[in-house]
């Protein structure tokens, strides 16, 4: 695989993990290991159940970059806040930006979110904004100078997998910077799914760290996104109402 | 992965490739390789791209075993003639059994396909059958002895993918021979749908060969078959129609 | 809709009853009417809810031509001896023919089905043959001399509706008889499909007599296959992956 | 079907339909009158095939009730200014909100379409809001009190049915004010599915007046719509994965 150029960060991993539903420290190292990612998200506003710092300091160990998110934030104002104090304190300009609208759905609130995105941009972040799979809004994000757009494939937690494959399209054929598949993926198809509709990477949590075998999940995971990633870049053969023999007879 | 056990034989590798398709042996030869595959179906009476005997030379030197199979047969009788001269020119006891109805959906027939598979079976073969996804049929040809059954995604070029998942797990869920994902594969989600409803390996010809890049697609099919290995056995996330924050608030 | 004809018999309801699952008499005679039924699926060899011969006597009071089925036979011999006794009691030459494989799918099986048509055919049934959605199978029955072949949408009982279009539309596209659509049907936009995929008609039983309230959904699915006769021959609009304007700029 | 009821008018057709798109006035009134529609929307800032001021004439005799809609307009004032034009021009209170984001998508733009929804309830508009399938607008729409909510099932013209039901099924059961679906529609099915999630009305313009038989579609679309909302009410059988025989063994 390419390198994947998000601002001015470069991974040659396409597969971002969220640390948010592991049941330890331990559980959650190996799934990092076995996923290959280099870059993982943790929340600064909730509790992971590895609890306290230990999550940071395990990063730091393993190497992998950290991405603060501001999941648990209602409003613009408190997702700026929040990122402004994860800056501070862990030293990172980098932000995925979530502004949840209410607990049942956990799905991102478009106006604050679109708000929350100018504001961090122009306070110099490099800003992963996590949106719903509209394609107006995905654009208005980019030109709001967010680094990605992260687009949802379901609600997050529901392992619905990618609901609209469409609106995943549009927003790929029109956007300029990385695309993210984020929330919704359930199992390795459909992260494979993702990067085949175009994706530059997936973003996943629960998917791993709730598996029943969380390591060997996060390696089917590493997988099925380079898979989609190489199939998208093959040229699929077209699809058929009719059959076609694969060689004509002799 | 486990090693797979078909009959008296043993593959590491999960993906069966066929070389209906391929523009040349060079790019055949690229696909092979890059796909890891171990089996290779290669069409008895059928004049395969790359002519003459060329594929079987190939296929020798690059230490992969044959899967002879009976493309292009209508009836039992025919069949059975086919596998029978294959075993004789190619030593092998392996058989891929294929008997289409008719050339416009290249659909197995039900009825010739069981004849074929009993008499095969009485003669000796190691018989992988191709079938429809009908689950009664599918119980069938394992109980007439076949070594793996082969249900379809989708006819055969088509690239439609696994138009019926429910019938792939039905038939998976009362078998005690591996059931291989035989035809319709278009891409690379495809394969690793197959391996997570429970099939054992996946066989594809043109979604390689006829690919705007056959290596690369091999290699991306070889990560689908793992990816969807894996995920089967790793333990999926239940789907829920709510939200679920990944952890808890703090 | 135009009269629907299937062998001498000619109806103006494209909607065909099965009786099982009712809770009893009068909530059965209530959705009968409510669908607008002319043909009314009974097993023989099945204590229906309304036990004994009170359904035969509501469908001779309702006018509503009987069509005996074979439901819970397992072999051609049982289903030919079971419509032989069905014509002799029933004074009908009509007879569906269902051959069941197992309980935990209800399929159909393939060859005792094929078997058994030939027989009832060359006996002078008028046979309406309930299959797999396999396009082959259906064509054999065709050719055995079935008056009707009626592919499943999913197993019985199942409600998951129609599991694969694909199938359907080839066997609509090559069959010279009429399509009915039998079996897994669960609510009425699964019948508008298999109306819009170019089925002559839909066989339903437990979608209806089990539903919560079986009266109206007995004159939803009435109106569902309208709805589905009326648009395949309205000639629907093509799948665009842009958007269109309805009306140009003035 | 019970009346709908939408801010202060009654209906008792829950088809409700677009003008745009029609060949002539004479294939439209053939349409909307066998659609049974009582409301039907004009674009006015459109040139309708019909031209003119025929359409209006057209509605007033068939004494079906005019929805005036935005569509066309870029910004939340070009809406405002537009629902003003025509209140005036046409007596009528009630607007359908329209504000598309650019000519590719024609998908709504969120937040000027919020804003013009906010400006046209404190005006005293009646607004039916066109919006994406996004729950968290969905909620904002009626909050700002607007009369109905109209998710897209997709882009306008595409033809493409609902392509995420999910996201339908959360509007839906959040909502206090009635939710039609509004563009993507092709054929019936599309429509009854629609119901069956809980929509209380749909609207659609090119599906019938850009079918082959455009008076045909529109009887298949007044069935599909009745199909799908006596449906909804009668309470579907649960779907299963292993079959279930409609009665038991005698």
């Amino acid at each position: 695989m390419d390198d994947l150029i998000i601002g001015e960060h470069k991974l040659s991993s396409r597969l971002i993990i969220g640390t948010g539903g592991a049941a330890n420290l331990e559980v959650l190292e190996r799934a990092l290991v076995a996923s290959g990612t280099q870059l993982t998200t943790v929340a600064m506003r909730r509790a992971d159940a590895e609890g306290g710092s230990g999550v940071l300091e395990l990063l730091r160990r393993l190497d992998i970059e950290l991405l603060p998110n501001t999941a648990g934030c209602r409003t613009a104002a408190e997702a700026v806040l929040t990122a402004q104090l994860a800056r501070e304190a862990l030293e990172t300009n980098l932000i995925k930006l979530e502004v949840h609208a209410d607990d049942r759905t956990l799905l991102p609130d478009p106006l604050e979110t679109l708000e929350a995105a100018e504001r961090l941009v122009a306070d110099g972040f490099t800003v992963f904004a996590y949106t719903n799979d509209d394609p107006v809004l995905a654009l208005r994000l980019e030109e709001a100078g967010c680094a990605a757009v992260m687009p949802l494939g379901a609600p997050i937690g529901t392992g619905l997998g990618i609901r609209n494959p469409h609106n995943i399209e549009l927003i790929v054929s029109r956007a300029s910077v990385p695309i993210v598949l984020d929330a919704g993926i359930g199992t390795a198809s459909d992260a494979t799914l993702a990067m085949e509709l175009g994706c530059s990477a997936v973003l996943l949590s629960t998917a791993v760290t709730r598996a029943a075998d969380p390591e060997r999940m996060a390696l089917a995971m590493r997988s099925a996104v380079e898979a989609g990633y190489l199939a998208r870049g093959a040229g699929r053969v077209p699809q058929r109402f009719w059959a076609q023999a694969s060689s004509p007879p002799r």
